[in-house]
């Protein structure tokens, strides 16, 4: 049977046949430093069983009556299209045949109206409603084995309005980030929001998440870049969000952002776009140590000096960069004694990524000296413009990456948090030993880090992690070392997510950062738009209602 | 009888010798511009009578032992230092001789825990509570005939802790921005957060009502700088913030911030602070005519070349401008030629005020180069430092103005809002008109505005109105005038308020705003932290709760 591409995109993140190969010194690295592993083979869509549709016959006559009958189906490739999740468990449990979390039933709405009609259908049957985006949740945002309807929004994908003089741009939900890039840069403007997921997620998804991306430092998160919002919700409409800021009470737009599907379905969003910048500057540099590093990256950002990129990897993350990028790129023995007549021993360096980007040419350079002025206090070192072009043009590598160690028997996965300067190199020391401790040594796992979004008061941790997958049950032995790894980020008083929202996987964790009455709050809303808890049950506020 | 210093500063702004005199060519634009007016005597605190404490014994005796029996009481003058709003209908009533918003019973908590216990008293003998900080309201948030405690917030008033590394400081909710910028000043940091009402509002205040100041546009407002907030509720206590950014669900923190004392009490609030400047460079420039100053204000935050003060004033206030300045500062016949020469009618100038401020002197070169290219793009002529430091010097007269054209006999008030820069001189015109044709002309009413927060995608419109008071009722005619304004920005899709808040001047216009579904949330939240309704009932959500 041939493959699907819906099978495809759940089977692996990249095209098989486009996945990256691993070098040779990768593999010795990798077995060096985190044991050998047996190839693991790829998922086989054939094998997947999905089980008949739970919705009964007369909620799916309503629901084609809601919609129009071309646009329900529980078609295989339709329910397997609307099913969702990017995490490292979601794809171990699909090469191992598990497949329980497809939708029963797809239903693809044309327009916020048909929304609230799917709603009351839904209402009345009492069927539950997990809007799908892209899919690309990495948290279990979608991943249920309920009984319940997918609401794939892909027909509400447009550009609806670009307000120029503002600055404003008015989308679908289902617009993915190079879509409207696309379509923005056409008429000289630009988003700048570039999450490791840009390929495929999309803008609601963004918004529903709180996503940030790899500019965030200067074009914002999403949940900053956001004016205005839709919301469908079974008790009616919400549009929130009127001009660029507000003192009119609480902020209800802010309450609606990061929602995850559980408080309504998102239906247009307003972005603040920006003028597409004619310059562009990415430098790389070395700093002695990610301590020196973090200090100069807060020095920087206390100095208002930030760069529009920030990126700086711990000395384990810059140890990988230089060997993957080769022997012809950063690594080996040139530049070795290049950093060694500078005085930085290239075994603790720290490897970082500035980027500058703007209309004015002078305010860019200017506010690239002021950025180096801040580097160079804490022993900065340039590696000019090519590593940092290079890691401009590899930015979305990382996902793709993550197929093959897969596929070379690997567990690899990823968590972030953030927390304030004082407190962020002692939270790195927990993040790592939380999963050193956690993962089983052979001799692994392999635990690097980087700073990618700089603050005033504080930084995002991002951290990857490398082990010999167990092969009995990865999905366990992943759970152990998260759930050890989240208990670590509240100890250290960290949020449990910095930009890949709560979901399904951290939903636990959430009443320790908000605290029992913050739930309360969160109940109370869900109570006010969603009574009867039909809409993505399970994320946000865990399983009981 | 003596005036006590409550007495005073209900009276007026500020202390009566203190008011400005109006110097006769501002008497004589007045009279033929507004109209001509007959003094209007001050407040005699000695007329005003209060009525006996409505709190039964029994709570009172609860309360006092909640708090400790000093920190609880009835007398005139802790009752009228509890007393607060700083609006025109505020002044004009008590120059009236009515004062019929004074608090039962002030109780003063000296930590969190008492303000828990204070609520479960309140609780249990239903005694209705509003906090009280700086008692600057301009929205009427703490002005209420029903009976009820004022749990005034003195004692929380101290700079608990400055983490120096994370520039953070946690403060009690009763500290003033005067002794917080002087404790920060001396460790090297400061707020940077100068509302209008600086001199007497509170931290609290602030956070409670999404307070913004005259650098926002460059330092944020007061609710971009808040890290994490402590809450005493009726329910308990929340604390809410993690790290810099989160993406752990909704935004909670915003929740509270803007809760005007509806949700619960503030007691801790941690604020981002910066680095004291070194340099600071304030202009002032001349644009011909507001149109194309609202343009180069664009123009400049679209580039990101926003000075950290931006403030432009329409011809109207560009003419009171240079009239109050006097013969020897900006009016007369020099400048007019100065401008003549260039192009620029001074009849039809607009007035802007840039500031930027830095650490790091290179950068903040560049970036006034960079903001000084966006105003040239659209004709800006430089009038030098001169008068940007001036107006530096005086930025906090215009309540003490307000005191002395009361006395004069006009009605004086100003109205706040924001909306996209599409949409922004059309607001102008629609704000302008509403207050002309709702204000007798007697010729006035004189009607100016300014520009005071610039975003990427709009910016607040700050409006002042003077009038010949109806010494008649003249709450009853601002009233009218503010009622016809709001339904005016309600029908441009601007915001009801940009900074001055809901409090129940606003809470008539809220539901159009955030629509019921809005109000039902608010309404579920209240549930969920105050369900016996409690805390300043009337704010927010109006009268019927």
């Amino acid at each position: 049977m041939a493959v699907s591409a819906a099978e495809e995109s759940l089977a692996r993140w990249g095209v098989a046949s486009d996945a990256p190969e691993l070098p040779p010194r990768v593999r010795d690295y990798l077995a060096q430093h985190v044991g050998v592993a047996a190839p693991w083979p790829a998922a086989e869509p054939s094998t997947w069983q999905l089980p008949p549709s739970r919705i009964s016959a007369p909620a799916t006559s309503a629901l084609r009556a809601a919609v129009g009958d071309e646009y329900v189906s529980d078609a295989r490739s339709e329910r397997l299209a609307a099913t969702g999740g990017a995490a490292f468990i979601d794809y171990a449990r699909r090469r191992a045949g598990t497949i329980d979390d497809v939708p029963d039933l797809v239903v693809r709405p044309g327009s916020h109206d048909d929304v609230l009609r799917v709603l009351a259908v839904c209402r009345e049957h009492h069927v539950p409603v997990v809007p799908v985006g892209g899919g690309t949740s990495v948290v279990g945002g979608l991943r249920t084995d309920e009984a319940r309807i997918a609401l794939a929004l892909d027909r509400l994908g447009r550009l609806l309005h670009l307000d120029e003089v503002s600055g404003i741009a008015t989308v679908g939900p289902a617009v993915t980030g190079p879509v409207l890039e696309a379509l923005l840069q056409a008429r000289g403007f630009t988003l700048g929001h570039l999450p490791q997921s840009w390929e495929r997620a999309t803008i609601g998804g963004y918004a529903a998440t709180r996503s940030a991306g790899q500019s965030s430092t200067g074009y914002g998160r999403s949940d900053d870049m956001v004016e205005s919002l839709v919301v469908a919700t079974p008790e009616g409409t919400l549009e929130l969000g009127r001009g660029p800021s507000t003192a009119a009470g609480p902020d209800l737009l802010g309450l609606l952002l990061g929602s995850e599907g559980a408080f309504g379905v998102i239906t247009q969003v307003a972005l603040r776009v920006r003028r597409l910048p004619d310059v562009r500057v990415y430098d790389a540099l070395v700093l002695p140590g990610f301590a020196a590093g973090v200090e100069a990256f807060r020095d920087a950002t206390q100095s208002r000096a930030t760069a529009d990129v920030m990126r700086l990897s711990d000395e384990a993350e810059t140890a990988t960069t230089l060997l993957m990028s080769g022997p012809t790129g950063l690594a080996g023995a040139a530049l070795e004694r290049y950093l060694r007549a500078r005085g930085v021993d290239i075994s603790t360096a720290s490897l970082a990524i500035l980027g500058w980007e703007g209309t004015d040419r002078d305010l860019v350079r200017a506010r690239r000296a002021a950025t180096w002025r801040a580097m160079r206090r804490h022993g900065a070192i340039s590696l000019g413009h090519g590593p940092g072009e290079s890691w401009r043009r590899h930015r979305f590598d990382g996902p793709h990456l993550r197929d093959a160690l897969m596929d070379a028997g690997y567990l690899v996965e990823t968590l972030e948090t953030a927390t304030h300067w004082s407190g962020y190199l002692a939270l790195h020391s927990d993040v790592t030993t939380a999963l050193r401790s956690s993962l089983v040594p052979t001799p692994g796992p392999y635990v690097m880090s980087h700073l990618s979004h700089a603050y005033e008061t504080g930084a995002s941790l991002y951290t990857t992690v490398i082990a010999v997958a167990d092969r009995e049950d990865p999905v366990a032995q992943w759970m152990r070392a998260k759930s050890a790894t989240s208990d670590a980020l509240m100890s250290a008083g960290a949020t449990i997510t910095h930009h890949h929202a709560v979901g399904r996987d951290h939903a636990a964790w959430l009443p320790q950062e908000i605290g029992p009455l913050g739930v309360s709050i969160l109940r109370a809303t869900k109570g006010a738009v969603d009574p009867d808890g039909l809409l993505n049950p399970g994320v946000l506020l865990g399983g009981t209602p």
